[in-house]
């Protein structure tokens, strides 16, 4: 198969919200003239972001999800992506499961393929995601204010447990295994809690490289710092089972600093508290408010017995 | 260095046209509602794109060429990108000639970082850049009509010569070794002649795997065919010499299907003719007439005595 029969075959779609679609030099979009653009790409490379042999439809699903998540960290609706890859052969087999996952998360979201490029060369995912959000909506990470609450979206720490256990650092009962991997491979991007917030958040992230180091980023950005406390995070049961055990160690550093779980973390004023709990239930996500921003800068955990925490580093792609 | 800290110092730049740049979830960016945004991404990898060792200037120049090419086959007029790359480590040796070579041609056409992601891994790069184009200005493949002329902007063949002499295939005379490296390694997105063509060409396409390949696109997009001339195609005058000699065969086929020129291809109504000549001479483009659009689909190329050239199969990702 050429590199145009296979582009043609598994990921060209007819234009639906594009101007123009992909097979020209360009694809051509309308922004309405109400909105800003947001922009944002992620790379993804085989034994770095995932392990070789990868279940193709999950990783599909995968790496249009983490960019989406930027997209929901900043308040946006996700309209369109390009894609562009290197893979070592033009492969049906691994091909056809790949796009429909990327498609399955894609036709969730109402989010158009509008370009790409493939070479072949060692298995390697480009995205470029483009969303649309009013002007002075959008979540920056530097808008946090002293007094606001700190929340997470959602259950973290899970990735980075199957994680663990894929390394075999851990174990993990069968009956949450294939749950973690799900979390691990297939993230859901919390765009409409991301378009919820937009009214109601000050700042927010997405939970890519761990919880501190992701909430790191807001702190600067914002000028401020943050009280959070173990006990409030929210954890999958068999990471909470963890924390109460002989592993503890390992589950607290999974909880504060274990990445992949693309949850968003935000501020927002008490005033929203209730806005933002009754909005989580009803999306069925079991997040939470984990501390509170301060106008002394850093950040600072604490255990159930109010004692500080020390913090470990977040994930580095060229230390880690 | 961390990877935070290498996107800091070579890549980070204040946002100038960007509402919001770098650094955050997602750059924002406000599109004149006068104007359609044309999106285009190119992908590039060492030892398939480009040469292990290649100059980081060069590479970091040619990357992002690639990409405005494709913005000014489009009648375009560039804006931002944005930057994903895996490279072996965290390199300042690398890093900082590599990010010079792309500012330089970045500024030189006003367009901005929004942008990117950086990973280990296999050295390999992805840009996706954006523009903007007046809505029905767009230079589509699809709009050629039977009776327009076919142009190619300038010399062609040059960057293929080149890349036969490294593999030793044949050999180029001191004096011009050097100017076709230029070309193969830093070429020009013809960007002026883009924007300029948007009034006057019917189709357009940049040249990047070879003429006949690129020049069927417009054809099966347009639904029609051509008739093009050797002996009008622009080539160096290296490539000319070898035309008239022994290595001609090998010429032939350097000049109709010789790749990474990114020299536009344009069809344009013969009342244009004056204009877009003038306009080629103003901007110092050796381009000219090649032939012109027919009913009959397919391209067909004729040689200096008015026979037909059998026609050699374009570059392919997965196969050349």
């Amino acid at each position: 198969m050429t590199e145009f029969e296979l582009i043609e075959k598994y990921f060209r779609r007819p234009a639906s919200r594009a101007v123009l679609g992909g097979g020209d030099d360009c694809a051509l979009v309308q922004i309405p003239a109400t909105q800003n653009l947001a922009v944002t790409t992620d790379m993804l490379v085989e034994g770095r972001h995932f392990f070789a042999g990868a279940d193709p439809y999950r990783l599909g699903w995968e790496c249009l999800a983490v960019n989406l998540s930027d997209l929901a960290a900043m308040g946006a609706t996700p309209r369109y992506f390009t894609l562009s890859f290197a893979l070592p052969k033009a492969d049906a087999a691994w091909l056809e499961p790949f796009s429909c996952g990327l498609f399955a998360l894609a036709d969730r979201h109402g989010v158009e393929i509008i370009g790409g490029d493939t070479t072949a060369g060692p298995l390697t995912i480009s995205i470029a995601a483009m969303g649309e959000v009013p002007p002075l909506k959008a979540l920056k990470r530097s808008g946090a204010r002293v007094g606001d609450e700190v929340w997470v979206s959602h259950e973290i720490g899970g990735a980075a447990l199957r994680l663990y256990a894929c390394w075999g650092k851990t174990t993990i009962p069968e009956a949450h295994a294939e749950a973690l991997k799900l979390r691990m491979e297939m993230p859901e991007p919390r765009i409409a809690l991301g378009e919820f917030l937009r009214d109601f958040a000050h700042a927010a992230i997405d939970i890519s490289d761990g919880l501190c180091g992701d909430m790191a980023h807001i702190l600067r950005a914002s000028n401020v710092g943050a009280q959070i406390h173990l006990s409030a995070i929210p954890v999958p049961n068999s990471l909470h089972e963890k924390l109460l055990g002989v592993e503890r160690e390992m589950a607290v550093k999974l909880t504060l600093s274990g990445g992949d779980d693309y949850e968003l973390c935000f501020t927002a004023p008490p005033s929203a508290h209730g806005a933002i709990a009754a909005k989580l239930a009803a999306l069925g996500l079991r997040g939470g408010v984990i501390g509170h921003i301060v106008a002394e800068p850093g950040l600072q955990a604490f255990d159930e017995r109010g004692v500080a925490l020390s913090l470990p580093q977040s994930f580095d792609h060229f230390r880690g």
